[in-house]
């Protein structure tokens, strides 16, 4: 078409090529690093990725972008060439309002807060990492500012994560949600039933674990002739070019679930990554739409079919054959309790699919609240504490268990943590319009019909990749807004009658 | 010092990053990457190989450089700053010799060669490979014409892995060498004493293979805190970064040379790679000398330490261990006879150490006569199975294992060849002066001590890098100009007793 559009997208995708690049040093990173390499390591990231940053604000993007304005107004903005030129619009716009002093600002100190978060972490002292943590809130809110926003500066730094969510919304929907799951959750708790969780805590050799998973994660759909698994502390999915999606998992010889259900939620990831289109790699139609679709993705998989009924009856045949003594001679229901325990916890990444919403609106209260000025961070703590046990029933004994048990804040994420809900939330949602559109997904799942999800997500979910935002999907795929109905439902007829409270 | 000088050296070491970034992406590629993401990489691969391209022949080099021609007259050509000066205007005159169009011509000619040398290996049909194996050595002589020498067309190719060395002196040395090591090899042949070769094809476990060879190349100074080891089918040693080296091997459950010696061959290239002095990484006093010299030191390791009495003195009771019930009852010196068989045969990279230098003898002379024009392609396959009657006494049965069996012609590398047996030639004679100025180098490897030597090495061969040439390292550690007689002494001392002959 337009040689403007040509120029634009070929500079995009050399850029993309570059930042796979990057991606792929940060996994060996990640992965396989000789402990005393990575000082030059960090030098071959900073250097790629300053080159990245530069070809990212490049000026010539802006005139090729001005020159397609004439022709962008007869394009169908959610054609592929439209989303092409409106999103490129959009994150030139966004990258070139912050001014490189504040980019460097906001970098240097997230590199500072995650250095002194990890000694306050390690000695629970919140004192050392305030002044860290202030310096970075006082950079986020310029950075708002600078980029700009509707209502509050909150909406410039969640759009980051979550492209065209506000905050008035995603509040309104997870202050429903709460108002509901608050008291769900203390029935639970109150609940005399509760499962034999000894079963999970037996042996399992790590090389049959590691053999399990991988059947699991290829038979909901990660390919490994385009992706890998392998170890790291800190699970986690990253894409180095179009059919190269590499996923972690780390692993316990006397705990089944966490590398089984990482896995599948880290396959759920790579699979969102596999289904976007290969010949848009790099321009928007080949992007992901959303860190909170992503982890749509992940969350489906990992909990509303990983941990079902339906996907055990198939299943658990499997895992008692990869390890008969410990699983041997344990009904299937007893595990299936088991892998759905719900009990409030201090520490987020280990809580259920239940309690997980509370730990999300936690955060996302105390962190508008810190950018709003309406929290001081001396002040942090003890709020933190107050809303766990007000949400929870439960207080940390210390900092370390409590408000500094996540990266994020000291990292820069801020606006980052409600992602994790608004992915349930969709999960639900879109799963409850599969049920609706293509029936019996249980039968399927039972009988390790797993490719009929597939092939729906691939084609309402991965292939438009940015052309609509998760708004529009949301609601297209769906026929509804957004709201907390779905998931709420999800859990109440879960664990309802698991719970003997039906 | 000179700001020029500065900029120069700077702008160096950012394109040995940007290159260290293409090995990563390389060594990942042959180790891990997915089966289907091998397009992508390649573009990637391209696309930084293209900006190392055009960052080494940067006019701005030439520009430096000529600002520095006055100060550089002041400097010992042998200090860092030196040799920085004097090789980067050698590599920046070479490289800008060459016009782009040939460049690429010479890369598109080896991408085809490579791909019709495999399809032609594999149907054992020369013909196949006739024609593109023509192109590719017209390309090479007019890449020798372009780039100039003061002989033959030879020196200039053979200038781009043993940089200074020349075509007559070589062959001055190899044809001394042949007209020694072809009757010793026969006489070799002929002895009634054989090792019991099946000692080595029992059974060893491949963890354990893993743990013994790990441990081995630890003793002898490679650095796993610096480095790693891993699988792949072609074993090689790749630098990516000053501190991250790493290795790999293959692994025959059935025959347990195959990876303890080519780990320790790997090692031996890891270990001087590792003994570059990192604050001059990417400039020239922190980069391998030449291939021959690269080498030397895989083969000193592996053959000259790993293959000595000495070192099994030391090391077959972990070997036992590691493999009871194969090594447990075999006796130390069946053991040592058997790792160094000695027999003419077809293959290079499955030949011994005596026998070795014959396979590259012959390749040396048929390239010349190749680049010669004394030489058809036509005639080549007949040539080569003249070759192996004259020197080793046997006859390939066809060209597969014949005058196809190596990938470097067809890959454009003419002029390589004869780097592996100049490692050899290196290696003794290095080894004889670390002998006699450290004495005692059996007993010592005996205990356990391989530091003494390492030592020596770092120090003789590994930290002055570039500073002085192969030829001039030779002399000036040695005491003489490169010779065969070190080589054929050291063989003789080992085979001889060995086959009963002396």
């Amino acid at each position: 078409m337009n040689p403007c559009f040509d120029q634009l997208t070929q500079h995009a995708r050399e850029t993309a090529l570059l930042n796979s690049v990057a991606e792929l040093l940060q996994w060996d990173e990640r992965t396989l690093l000789p402990a005393a390499a990575g000082t030059y390591r960090a030098e071959q990231v900073t250097y790629l990725s300053g080159q990245v940053h530069a070809r990212r604000t490049d000026p010539r993007i802006g005139e090729w972008l001005s020159d397609l304005q004439a022709a962008q107004a007869d394009l169908d903005p959610h054609s592929d060439a439209g989303a092409t030129v409106r999103l490129m619009q959009r994150d030139y716009d966004k990258l070139t309002k912050v001014p490189q002093s504040l980019v460097e600002a906001i970098s240097r100190a997230s590199i500072l807060g995650q250095q002194t978060w990890a000694a306050a972490r390690k000695n629970g002292d919140f004192s050392a990492f305030a002044g860290p943590l202030q310096e970075i809130i006082k950079l986020k809110r310029e950075q708002a500012e600078a980029v700009g926003y509707l209502d509050a500066p909150y909406d410039a730094l969640l759009d980051d994560y979550e492209p065209g969510e506000t905050t008035a919304n995603v509040a309104t929907v997870l202050e429903e949600l709460r108002q509901e799951l608050v008291p769900l959750v203390a029935t639970i708790a109150d609940s005399p039933r509760r499962p034999d969780l000894g079963i999970l805590r037996r042996k399992f050799n790590i090389a049959d674990q590691e053999r399990l998973g991988k059947a699991a994660a290829a038979a909901i759909g990660f390919d490994f002739e385009r992706g890998r698994l392998d170890v790291t502390d800190h699970p986690f999915c990253a894409e180095m070019g179009p059919d190269d999606c590499r996923i972690t998992t780390r692993y316990d010889e006397h705990f089944f679930s966490t590398a089984f259900f990482g896995i599948l939620h880290e396959a759920g990831h790579g699979i969102y990554d596999q289904g976007l289109r290969s010949d848009q790699y790099g321009l928007p139609p080949g992007t992901y739409i959303s860190l909170g679709i992503h982890e749509s993705q992940s969350r489906m998989w990992e909990n509303l079919v990983g941990r079902s009924h339906a996907f055990w009856r198939h299943f658990y045949p499997q895992a008692q054959a990869a390890f008969p003594a410990a699983l041997g001679s344990v009904p299937r229901e007893d595990f299936y309790f088991a892998i759905n325990d719900v009990r409030p916890s201090l520490i987020r990444v280990e809580a259920d699919e239940a309690t997980y919403n509370l730990h999300i609106i936690i955060r996302f209260e105390l962190e508008q609240a810190l950018i709003n000025n309406t929290l001081t961070v001396a002040d942090l703590p003890g709020a933190w504490r107050e809303k766990y046990r007000h949400y929870l029933g439960i207080e940390p004994p210390d900092d370390a268990d409590g408000v500094l048990q996540d990266v994020h804040w000291g990292a820069g994420l801020i606006g980052y943590f409600p992602t994790y809900s608004l992915g349930n939330l969709y999960a639900a949602q879109f799963f409850a319009a599969a049920e609706n559109q293509l029936g019996g997904l249980d039968d399927r799942f039972a009988e390790g019909d797993f490719g009929t999800l597939l092939d729906w997500l691939r084609e309402q979910i991965h292939r438009p990749g940015q052309c609509y935002s998760a708004r529009e999907l949301v609601e297209s795929v769906t026929g509804l807004p957004l709201g907390h109905e779905a998931l709420l439902s999800q859990l109440r007829a879960k664990y309802l009658p698991l719970y003997g409270l039906d």
